[in-house]
């Protein structure tokens, strides 16, 4: 992937620091971008502005220099790791390993960010370097604008997405409705009729992800009060009349780009509150995507959801930051190598920049009523915003 | 799951700090073991030795009161979190935050593990609080040794694992080989002749996995020279006569317990060389295997391997630290959590307990040749071990 490191050199600079390091395996996103480097155990990255730097283990050390973004590859070996873990312990070792990988890029001062590991730090501090933290995060930030490459990434995971949420309302189209209203389906093997879990529905959604070369760690398909929780993954028999939302937050497997998207479903006609709520939060999320364009902040696209909800008298963190019903997130997160990133439409959310990739997700929850979340993900553009989701019907029942 | 907190206890008092704070998601496998909350974005632990307590964001309270093995739950609104971040930032809020939450434990000095970030530790350092790092991670060193339920889930994950591999070996063993050599199969859908890549069995495994339960991030695949690199994951077509690495270590989705298992497959006769590789590998297991019982140390296990291959004439990192072919791994790690974690099989892996969980993954790699590598799961016992996959067939040649 392209990637643009403008913004850490004028950090860099700005700061008077000889380098920015990370040391973390590329399940920090961080990591990923600026290596480009995948692997999973811990690796040490060190960018000067004039040269990229990865120090990796003799294990990582021919694929590194095949793949990482580095003009410099080294291995611990080259360091005498292995006697001076003997001799002093991996942490001590690993310390003095990278001080002197950093000497030789002529490294006296570094950044860091937030989540580099303190012992690391605290090591590096002890070999006499200076080691300040970037609080600001300029990786995670320049990283929330992205390229046309991360664009067709992300486009691509939509794609898979889409297709996901489409096989699991079909099994709930399918279903038919015991007389309890627990869903029902014909097991396909077996020929026989079969309890419809939110476990059912999660494997065919993860199946069709696979099929289209997306892997995911997991989705939410919750029904009637695991609704009412918007992080709860769902379990058990689905109901006729109750809301099932779905959540599904695959990411590409080449790319390791993300989507995610939000649909809310009732089998047959749900309650006369939950039909209230969809209605309310589909116009929450028109409101807050109409609020979406360059310069508008992520605050202003979280006020416009807020809004709409507060004037049909549903309480909101804004108005009640205890309230364990109604709206109780932030509308939405940018999306990327990770699945939450910047930037946040909440109220600390600053300006929207064209290039970024956000979700728009209002909902609405009580243990008493259920949950309804309707989620799109959108690029914002010059002129407002691509809607990703657009296509895929906003409807709750689901006959 | 049930766990044991006791050498945390102990290094509490070691130490004469007042509690061992993690701030991370779930995904940081201590802090999902010592919060038992499986949540994505980073929250706080902070453990006492009389008292659990975790303080998370309004989205994650409710659920937090539920599943986390806590006997407090806070959240941020209680600290006044949101109007803090807008006038002091969120990285100096978080922090302000935190230090209450402790005070309010009776808190002053803290542990912390070597991953925790640098940018909280410092943050606590500023408000008065005295943090200091545990360089042994009691956490993990803990987790290495197992109770009775998370064995239980390490042995449903390898039923889920060997599932899949006898998939995969199934595909091998249904291709026919086209004129060139490379594995083709009958598409089931179209009824055409395809060819057979890497990334095709890749998702019969992967989708395997998920009928049973199982979730992953990747699966190696690995054929002729890509399977040179321990870590390459495999793509493109398989050949026949070629080594084909097969590595899968899948998730079980309800417990988040690992497997981990390798077999190396030849579609038809491979060369010399790579059936000698074979033969020497399956040896440095066995020699491996009779070296893993209680007292002996991952060194001894790691020695036993290498001695196998150095007395055939392979280089080894033992022989020479900066070796590309040979043997240029480890021998094995445990697994658990983390699919890599202690006690690791290598020159300064310490003595083995009963409880713990380890592979045994000899292997030889040349890009001339390609790569060998075979890998069993085990428990250490009272007596020596129990091998999970040991039923399964180490047998190089499928027809």
């Amino acid at each position: 992937m392209t990637r643009d490191l403008s913004a850490l050199d004028d950090l860099l600079d700005a700061a008077d620091a000889d380098a920015y390091c990370i040391e973390a395996g590329s399940a920090d996103s961080n990591q990923l971008y600026l290596s480009g480097f995948d692997a999973p155990d811990p690796f040490f990255t060190a960018y000067t502005g004039d040269e990229l730097a990865v120090l990796v283990s003799g294990l990582e050390y021919g694929r590194a220099t095949k793949e990482a973004h580095a003009d410099t590859v080294a291995r611990l070996s080259t360091y005498d790791f292995a006697s001076r873990a003997a001799s002093e312990g991996q942490a001590a070792a690993l310390s003095g390993v990278y001080a002197d990988f950093l000497a030789d890029l002529g490294a006296e001062s570094v950044l860091v960010p937030e989540r580099f590991p303190v012992g690391v730090a605290d090591g590096l501090r002890d070999q006499g370097l200076a080691v300040d933290v970037d609080h600001d995060d300029v990786l995670e930030t320049a990283r929330a604008v992205k390229t046309d490459e991360e664009l067709d990434a992300v486009r691509r995971a939509t794609e898979a997405n889409e297709a996901a949420m489409a096989a699991a309302e079909a099994l709930i189209a399918e279903a038919d409705v015991a007389d309890d209203g627990t869903l029902t389906i014909v097991d396909d093997a077996t020929g026989e009729e079969t309890t419809l879990t939110s476990e059912r529905v999660q494997e065919e959604i993860e199946v069709t992800l696979l099929r289209h070369g997306c892997a995911l760690d997991e989705t939410i398909v919750a029904c009637g009060a695991d609704a009412a929780d918007p992080h709860d993954r769902g379990s058990g028999p689905l109901q006729a009349g109750e809301t099932i939302i779905i959540d599904i937050f695959p990411r590409e497997k080449a790319s390791k780009y993300h989507s995610d998207m939000t649909r809310t479903f009732s089998k047959g006609e749900p309650s006369d509150t939950a039909a209230e709520w969809f209605d309310r939060t589909h116009e929450a999320l028109d409101a807050a995507l109409a609020a979406v364009e360059p310069g508008a902040t992520g605050a202003d696209v979280h006020a416009a959801a807020c809004e709409v909800y507060e004037a049909a008298g549903h309480p909101t963190l804004r108005s009640d930051p205890d309230t364990e019903t109604g709206f109780i997130h932030s509308t939405g997160h940018g999306v990327g190598l990770d699945v939450h990133e910047l930037p946040g439409l909440n109220p600390r959310g600053g300006e929207l920049e064209p290039g970024q990739v956000i979700t728009v997700e209002p909902g609405l929850y009580d243990p008493e009523v259920g949950g309804v979340r309707i989620e799109d993900i959108v690029i914002v553009t010059e002129d407002g915003y691509e809607n990703l989701t657009g296509d895929y019907p906003v409807e709750l029942v689901v006959e």
